[in-house]
């Protein structure tokens, strides 16, 4: 008997944190047809940057994966938000990742694995996901990472 | 009674500019479903690039937010020439807004008010749209900013 | 009588590589609807890097028009795996080319003419397809271009 997405959750012993607030007139993600596209999210927790700097100057990779999931738990939150309940997550179709990079860093992959890796722990199969990973020369808020999803829905409840 | 989204433009006094050609080989936009994806645009007039330079460097955050209302209005040339007018929008999905950064420009967000703002008040509930704010190293001809739109269109003549 | 994308491309006398493995835990398309969204691809050939630097620097833009050639093959080695034949492809939607970009290098679109050049000479009409050309900090393994493919699919065997 499998877990749904929901029990994984709670059994990986993972809270979300609140979904993050547009501060302007966008909104947290839109849907079109069963394509939800998720706006671009930091590793934001209570409204406040937990990590900021580039990789490759402040930051290691191993910050930078764990600024990664955090990211990533933002997504998820909005998502959440937007659909009632993850278990309505048909499948994640795509994640890009803009990592921050100082000069001559070029290990993007490893730090955007705190995602991915998140990802299929948490959705199996479902999770995997076509990936981007691109540095970023800025990011807002000197953010070390960002983070888009676009996720296919269930069109019934599941 | 509602004014449809053409009036509306012509009520805010907006006249489009000519819609950019491609110099090579891609086109415009694209559609696949109901899901018209444009090209990526520049603040551009009359075949001309208008304001260059970076944020951070040469540019103010003012100076980025009326590019990136240029800017947009070059995409909605696009979605215009494409659909034959803008009252068969049926939703503005996401906007991708590449901003060029100084090194330590991390206001990339107040940049991307410029055309965020003027997409609500454009097109009201149908203008809020899922978003991404980034800062590029470099972006084509020197230009400040590029934006990128996903529009849902209204598959029936509305 | 027209050739087929798979006889065209015999006639021109263009090889597939492998198509790269990724190498995390992510996978290298994911299909929702008749969309199919390409993971990252970098200029690799036999799972080696070919060329790496950046515009404006190690790299001319000749050498980048070269590696964006050989970058969109990549992609299209992974296009064929995912649907059996490139004949099932039913259209290119929008290919986003990052380019490593020294600092002033503004050359963008003509570097990834290297790609969109030669979908458009494989795929006629249909290769035509939106694009965006962005300057890129950094990119992984300092490869000096990444492209990302969105591709329309035939839902029946054509």
């Amino acid at each position: 008997m499998s877990m749904s997405f929901e029990e994984k959750l709670t059994a990986l012993g993972i809270v979300l944190p609140s979904p993050p607030k547009p501060v302007a007139t966008y909104i947290p993600a839109s849907q079109a047809g069963d394509l939800l596209f998720v706006s671009g999210v930091l590793p934001i927790r209570d409204g406040q940057l937990v990590v900021s700097g580039k990789l490759g100057e402040e930051l290691t990779v191993e910050n930078g994966y764990e600024a990664a999931k955090l990211t990533l738990l933002n997504a998820l939150a909005i998502v959440r938000q937007e659909l009632g309940s993850l278990n309505r997550v048909k499948k994640i179709v795509r994640m890009t990742g803009h990592v921050a990079s100082g000069v001559g860093f070029a290990d993007q992959p490893a730090v955007l694995n705190g995602a991915s890796d998140l990802l299929v722990e948490l959705f199996g199969e479902a999770g995997r996901h076509a990936r981007l990973a691109l540095g970023a020369a800025e990011l807002p808020l000197h953010a070390p990472i960002e983070i888009e999803l676009i996720v296919q829905v269930q069109q019934e409840d599941s």
